[in-house]
């Protein structure tokens, strides 16, 4: 199993918790304002509101105490306490070493212990084995924050996730925050003072994985922090991500998680984020993470882990990418290119093979290269042979470059209003065209705001043109693959279009239980899987429509109801234990006529016999016909915990797994999204002349579930509606069948 | 639109083209010899070889003759001569600079015409406008090569399209070969020959395209050829392909590719290629390019649709890769790995974060991590501390690698039998470690035949032991990023495989029409599409089941058909005109009496009448239930001819497009791949109950459908049995329906 190499202690179901230092209270939302004292709840218990915590001591303490300093020669702690003094000569923090055996370390006085020191300290470097002993030690000392480098905990088996839920625990009763354990010098390094502009900050749990992005700085890069979270025993990714994103010089987070902490409080700093429209790029491991799960229902097995996180994410704008170079290259852009102008890409090359390849790519990831308009086109031709392609992509066909035209045409792309990003791809350095076309695309973004992308080719990178020119600017994004520059750019704009058009879903969060929760806490059997007919009831308590039907115990009893509920009708065995009807037989369709129900109803039950499965009845149902087949449920997931799925019905669902799952909370907008992701998506739309289907009705009852969902919180196991028949246009959409386990 | 921007013109159905210089006769196989002084042809016409042309000569000639040679400062050919005379001297050939206006180019002596050299030339190269005149007097003078650099041609528009055209016949008249126009001078660039081991040979139908896979060079990896193809007059990608996979010095071929030629030839070639087991790794620009489209666009060059070339590709165990960085780190691979001895790969690396994150992707994209022998990880563990995970991924945890233990795990980890690529990621350089991981590797590799593949991950690149010792390395293959590395040791894998296992299509391919052929001619009715009953018929002609069914023209007599077919039958409206029967309401399936034929008889025909289409009868079927709906066709392609499609039927082939396509020829196994491919395989596999499908059956169906389309060829523009019913394993394959179109 892959996964998580640092001993993140999951909390499942982790109290709100108030944190001492520097929140900022929540904003009141819609008229209702957090309860004083208290904490802003959902109905799932949940909070609502994360406060910042402010990290600005931890980042730039004014003091320092280095616990267990050393200086004698080829101990482990000296190499770190000599880093840990130029970092803070640099910083301009004050250090004091302590260490019960030393007078002075490094020519610094020494103390024995915290209590000992002579002012009160920002932050406690912790160079000893076993923090847990020094913690009350230093919230006596009022010290604000703590790293511990020690390893041993979580990460090495259930003895040390024992001692980390201690080392925990310790720091929770203590008010001070800390880092780790088993983190590193990371957050500690030199960085780059004189480059300027929006940074990037880094945020990475495994602290050698940062390290590709930390050395961007060599190539003009700005980084402005690096948490390296280790085990997360107190502060976690989420805690960096929300105060990074309220830190102005911050344009970009880039982050590498392995396994999150809780899924509420990342899902409130990405929300954080989002709205004060601060880019987050974030690999996360687990890709293979994708296993059935033991569940009942077929949503239950279709939802992996990872599918669940993917949603997480896209949900709240966080950019996912797999490789540590596209985490680089895209927070790099994020971080420093301004909001685009226009959607339109020009594309921009001394060679026609390589504007056609380029577009191509780009085409195929969805990035628009608009037609250039024929006023345009003609202005191009001035500078540019007439019989090379100026429509977009543009190729020049080498030459102009090498003169004074090089830089008119790449103003006059530039002033197109279609265009909000010029991409250039170089293949191959020719220096006489290649260095010149760098040149003048440097000189040519000075004097823009649109962003001006290269694509440096050669596999070689110590060129000049590359080296000096390009990397020089910190005004043109550089790229060395096609494909990145392509991912980076479409982040680009898919991350403005989705800031642009943010709303919190917490901010409509439901705070209190509907009257549907009380009918369905009343039906729920602890424990149990209901049957058909009480999970129907379930739904209907939810306003969620059903088919009409009634339970029946005997052969007239479902005569009188087929006429009731009207011809033609479905009768099905209903009994608790039952999933999997159709392949034991146990639903008949069609049935016309009196004679025909009672012979079902005769049939069903002796199969049931044979089979040995206990029936609370039959249900007589009425005939649904023309519609799409589709599945909405609700899953449980260990991070992020109810969510919900939907997905084509029918065979379809088991062997295309073609799925969307929704991540409470959500709204309306995401909820259509959902049915836009699924790769089947056209048949609501309605193919072979059928009708369209309605899918404003397909939307309600994926909210209603939700609904469902976060008021029935851990009690709902499992919920599975499979078929949910969705009618034409207007017509609704109805329940067939639906499967509910309790907790 | 995109695409090409060299003038490929292509040549739908070209005659089989005997080569004048150094043919290799096909091998005679399953005891069919080529006709003496003919071509071996399949049933479609097509050739069924290809010779591999002599190019000796053309990459290392004994003399060359430069027609339009300068040395007038200030001309652009003048520093074509000069780069040529470099060239010939570098090469050992004699250069003879022809231009009837100069006396000495050089200082070499020049001559008027090349009727005036002193000995016949292997190679002229035309520094002139219009190659055109040229051609003739080269063919007098027994030139064998020529190559014209001009443009002007076919990327330009119809006129040049026609001078091309002229060209070309030119060409073929002459017996010469030529590489051009709108090439370059690629071929004759400086080649590194100090590098030893298999090369690169590289084609590239834009010159600037290949410039990175040629630079190459500089980082220590061998190329031998380039060949910059242009438009392709006379020499193609297919040609340099089957010379250059018969070259020993060749390890790997690299092909940048815009658009193909003739889909038959590069078949031939990448089948030549198979056969020799050497690998081709190619970019073919069209990925947006997915439409059908007309033969031929204004530029001059067609572009298969992008899924037949796929197919085509796939088929023929070509690697098709998207970016350039890819083509240069698969080939590179290729072109020096040893075959593996195991398909076991081992991550190895000095961070668990690392590691971790790596196999995520890895395993994610199908590599294989074996979990390593319990003995395996203890004798690791001699060496890494007890607590960090060696089961593969191997974590190291750092220190080891300091010392004599780095070089004592790779060892042992090289040792396991089911290892067959070790694979090291170093994400971050950390000099104190990472150089001598970087040694320890390098060292390692020069005594095992294994593959050692090294992620450098800095994106800076100017590191020692990245630049020197890596780099220094024939032996380690050194990567950039994480994805390239497991996209090339995938394609390593692939190719392996693949070559292994491969067997000619082409030796198994139809010579001689079936009798099924000349039936199946009898049914054709030119420019029409036949009705369902006839289409059945030219099926039956195949041997491909269809349910048994009478064509009836009134009430009475489809009440015979009816009883006897046998209760119940479906009845359909037969014409020759209908296609989409269910939306009109001209299908009734399930009719179980008399009175409900004699109504539907009547129903169907009152709809046609209402809807004015003309029927030659109505159809009483058998009605065939309990199976899996697929789509079988024919569709010709421009590139490829005639093309098998299999997919998932009913709505599905619609809503998701999820079928395969076969390029012919293939056998039995590709058939059977073919299904493999669909992503709702599974169904055939049988779900929820349902027994598994007759797959036989219906490989059986896809091989006898690639017969029909062989055998009509362009007689049969459509064909399309929709649904194709398999029924369960044993019971075969019904054709319920079929719609085929005649040219």
């Amino acid at each position: 199993m892959l996964g998580s190499t640092h001993g993140t202690l999951t909390t499942h179901s982790r109290p709100a918790r108030v944190v001492a230092c520097g929140e900022q209270p929540p904003p009141a939302v819609h008229g209702v304002s957090e309860p004083p004292g208290g904490v802003d709840l959902d109905v799932s218990g949940r909070p609502l509101h994360a406060p910042v915590p402010d990290l600005d001591r931890f980042f730039r303490p004014e003091s320092v105490a280095v616990i267990g300093a050393s200086d004698s020669e080829g101990r482990p702690n000296t190499g770190v306490t000599r880093q840990l003094i130029g970092w803070a000569e640099r910083v301009g923090a004050r250090l004091h070493p302590v260490n019960p055996g030393r007078e002075r370390v490094f020519g610094l006085p020494c103390h024995a212990t915290v209590a000992d020191l002579p002012e009160p300290v920002d932050l406690a470097v912790l160079l000893v084995g076993d923090p847990v002993p020094v913690i009350g030690q230093l919230a006596e000392a009022k010290v604000k924050f703590a790293v511990a480098f020690a390893s041993g905990f979580a990460e090495t088996g259930e003895r040390g996730a024992a001692a980390q839920a201690r080392l925990a625990d310790a720091v929770e009763r203590s008010g001070l925050r800390l880092l780790g354990p088993n983190t590193n010098l990371n957050a500690f390094e030199k960085f780059r003072e004189d480059l300027d502009g929006p940074a990037i900050a880094l945020i990475t749990q495994s602290g050698h994985q940062g390290r590709p992005v930390f050395t961007l700085q060599e190539l003009g890069i700005r980084l402005s922090h690096w948490a390296p979270t280790g085990n997360e025993a107190d502060l976690e990714t989420a805690d960096f991500l929300s105060y990074f994103a309220s830190r102005p010089e911050v344009g970009a987070i880039a982050a590498y998680v392995e396994g999150l902490k809780d899924g509420r409080s990342f899902l409130l700093a990405a929300d954080r984020a989002a709205r004060n429209k601060v880019p987050v790029v974030a690999v996360k491991v687990g890709r293979t993470e994708t296993g059935a799960r033991t569940a009942a229902s077929h949503t239950g097995k279709l939802t992996g882990a990872d599918g669940v996180v993917d949603a997480a994410m896209r949900q709240f704008g966080v950019i996912r990418v797999d490789g540590l170079d596209e985490l680089q290259d895209t927070a790099a852009l994020l971080a420093r290119a301004h909001k685009p102008s226009a959607e339109g890409v020009a594309v921009y090359s001394i060679s026609g093979g390589t504007g056609a390849h380029f577009s191509d790519l780009a085409t195929a990831a969805g990035l628009r290269l608009p037609t250039l308009a024929a006023a345009k086109q003609t202005e191009l031709h001035q500078w540019i042979p007439g019989y090379l392609n100026v429509a977009n992509p543009i190729d020049n066909g080498g030459h102009p470059v090498g003169d004074w035209r090089g830089r008119k045409i790449i103003d006059a792309i530039l002033a197109d209003p279609s265009i909000g990003v010029l991409i250039c791809p170089i293949t191959g350095p020719f220096p006489p065209m290649s260095d010149k076309l760098a040149q003048d695309l440097v000189d040519a973004a000075e004097e823009t705001d649109k962003l001006i992308c290269v694509v440096w080719g050669s596999p070689v990178g110590t060129e000049d043109a590359y080296r000096n020119t390009l990397l020089g600017s910190s005004r043109v994004a550089t790229f060395r693959t096609f494909a990145n520059c392509i991912t980076a750019v479409r982040a680009y704009f898919d991350h403005h279009r989705f800031a642009a058009d943010y709303r919190s879903p917490f901010d409509d969060a439901p705070r209190v239980m509907s009257p549907s929760a009380r009918k369905a806490q009343g039906l729920m059997r602890p424990g149990q899987q209901l049957s058909e007919h009480a999970a129907k009831q379930l739904l209907r308590a939810y306003g969620i429509r059903v088919p009409r039907e009634q339970l029946v115990t005997s052969a007239a009893a479902a005569v009188r109801a087929a006429s009731l509920v009207g011809y033609p009708v479905v009768m099905k065995a209903s009994g608790p234990q039952l999933a999997h009807k159709t392949e034991l037989g146990l639903v008949k369709v069609g049935l016309t006529s009196a004679s025909q129900v009672r012979d079902a109803y005769r049939e069903l039950t002796d199969i049931a016999r044979y089979e040995d499965v206990p029936l609370d009845g039959v249900l007589v149902c009425q005939m649904i016909e023309r519609g799409v087949e589709m599945v909405v449920g609700v899953t449980h997931d260990s991070l992020f915990g109810p969510t919900v799925t939907v997905g084509l019905g029918g065979v379809l669902v088991e062997v295309l797994r073609d799925v969307a799952v929704g991540v409470p909370p959500f709204g309306e907008e995401q909820a259509r999204a959902m049915l836009g992701e699924l790769r089947g998506h056209a048949l609501l739309d309605g193919v072979r002349g059928a009708p369209p289907a309605d899918t404003d009705a397909l939307t309600e009852v994926v909210l209603r579930v939700q609904r469902m969902a976060l008021e029935l919180g851990g009690d709902l196991a499992e919920l599975d509606i499979n078929p949910l028949v969705v009618l034409p246009r207007g017509q609704g959409a109805v329940a067939l069948d639906a499967l509910a386990v309790c907790h």
